[in-house]
């Protein structure tokens, strides 16, 4: 790790591969990573807690990440849902949803009736056949489709193998419709910059940690963050022969990374 | 029409939306192309079914086609599954199918142990979620994952709306796994060409009938073909504003488009 390490004042985490291994059975925490989290908090770094998790609302989130044991609230979480239901009132765009049951909580407060847009999350099990017709076709009913998806991750792996992530369906429906979709969510500039904001840290004296080389890594680097990149969750070994992103720094863990930063300070 | 029109010795027709509009009920005959197909016929052009269509056998396609007064026969069809099956036995590949029930029969001889390829065609309910998963795990597996699409349509017309087409899963597989598809069918010009040697006509004396813009008319333009797109089946009004195809002429059904071309005899 470099001196830029040392003028670190907030760590932006990633989540899901970072901090626990996502499954049907609600998850496993990394080995070392309960205690990671406790160590930053005890550092006096800023943490903010930066998912693109859109499968429960941030409460039930934050409620199985506690029982797993991590020091975590609802108030410390930069998440997808409610950045769009940001965008839907400021627009006054009126969704069609396309997102995991446990999710619509998030959008309650939003006019759902006679959609002029699409949200697109990870809508799991829900990815139907028959729910994608249906989303499509409320697209190419439009006169000018929007689109508006909840990150754009290509995969991610859970306890039982690896999925589809958003972005693969988000790719079919832009295909179908000749449309591009608006992302919320990493790694969407606006979305780590509030992150930032949040915590009250510049870009140059944050560090963000994911396991996703081009969510995580690249696009907190398009921010002007430094990022890590863990060799847990979805990495990869090709991960390292990336023709565009390249990690300031790898290490095996959350562990390892916060073991590092610490000794900087 | 234009003068080029006196040239032509033969046909070729998409199927699904010129002859008849598809959907569960099995489909229902286009007003006037029974006997637009009978009046081809009778004029002694050259004639070939080209249709993407992989949702059954072309045995069973034929079939059906002959159960609403068609008069067709199976080797008069050019459709992408042998045309697959054609490219697996040459390459030495064993592909995982992610294909509709109803196609796996031409697949029968084709050694599907170990895959080391995903073919995947409109599958249509076959299109769930856990089906994509696996589809997308065998081509991540791979050291270079080899894809072969049946197709690359957009979506479809039946009788119950529009329904996604392969091209839409195809790209959803392309973009989770960084690779691209090789398509097979229209609007390849290998699919194409092989429709042209079939009938043993160069393609400046050949017109395509189809209702696909991009498809049926361009991929057809492109192999040195005339082509008149019908205003029925997935035709939009916004098609004849399309910013790269411009087909040779509109047509508003295949009943118009034969009575054009056979007046031009």
């Amino acid at each position: 790790m470099a001196a830029w390490a040392r003028a670190v004042r907030g760590l932006l985490l990633d989540v899901s591969g970072v901090l626990y291994d996502s499954g049907g059975d609600g998850g496993v925490p990394i080995a070392g990573s309960v205690e990671a989290v406790r160590r930053i908090k005890a550092s006096g770094l800023k943490l903010r807690f930066c998912t693109n998790e859109t499968q429960a609302t941030r409460e039930k989130f934050v409620k199985k990440l506690q029982g797993m044991g991590f020091d975590i609230s609802v108030d410390e979480v930069t998440a997808p849902a409610p950045a769009a239901c940001h965008i839907l009132k400021e627009r006054s765009l009126r969704p069609h949803l396309l997102v995991h049951n446990d999710l619509i909580p998030e959008f309650a407060e939003i006019d759902k009736a006679n959609p002029n847009c699409v949200v697109i999350g990870d809508a799991a099990e829900n990815f139907t056949y028959a729910n994608l017709n249906e989303a499509f076709r409320v697209l190419i009913g439009m006169e000018k489709p929007v689109l508006i998806s909840l990150g754009r991750g290509r995969y991610y792996k859970e306890t039982d193998g690896l999925k589809l992530d958003v972005g693969a369906y988000m790719k079919a429906l832009e295909y179908a419709c000749d449309v591009q979709a608006e992302v919320v969510g990493k790694p969407a500039k606006m979305f780590f910059e509030s992150a930032l904001a949040e915590m009250g840290v510049p870009p140059q004296q944050a560090i963000m940690i994911g396991d996703d080389i081009v969510n995580d890594v690249g696009g907190a680097q398009r921010c002007g963050m430094r990022a890590l990149q863990v060799r847990t969750g979805k990495y990869r070994p090709c991960d390292e022969n990336h023709p565009h992103v390249k990690p300031d720094a790898y290490v095996n863990n959350l562990a390892e990374a916060v073991d590092v930063i610490l000794q900087q300070l």
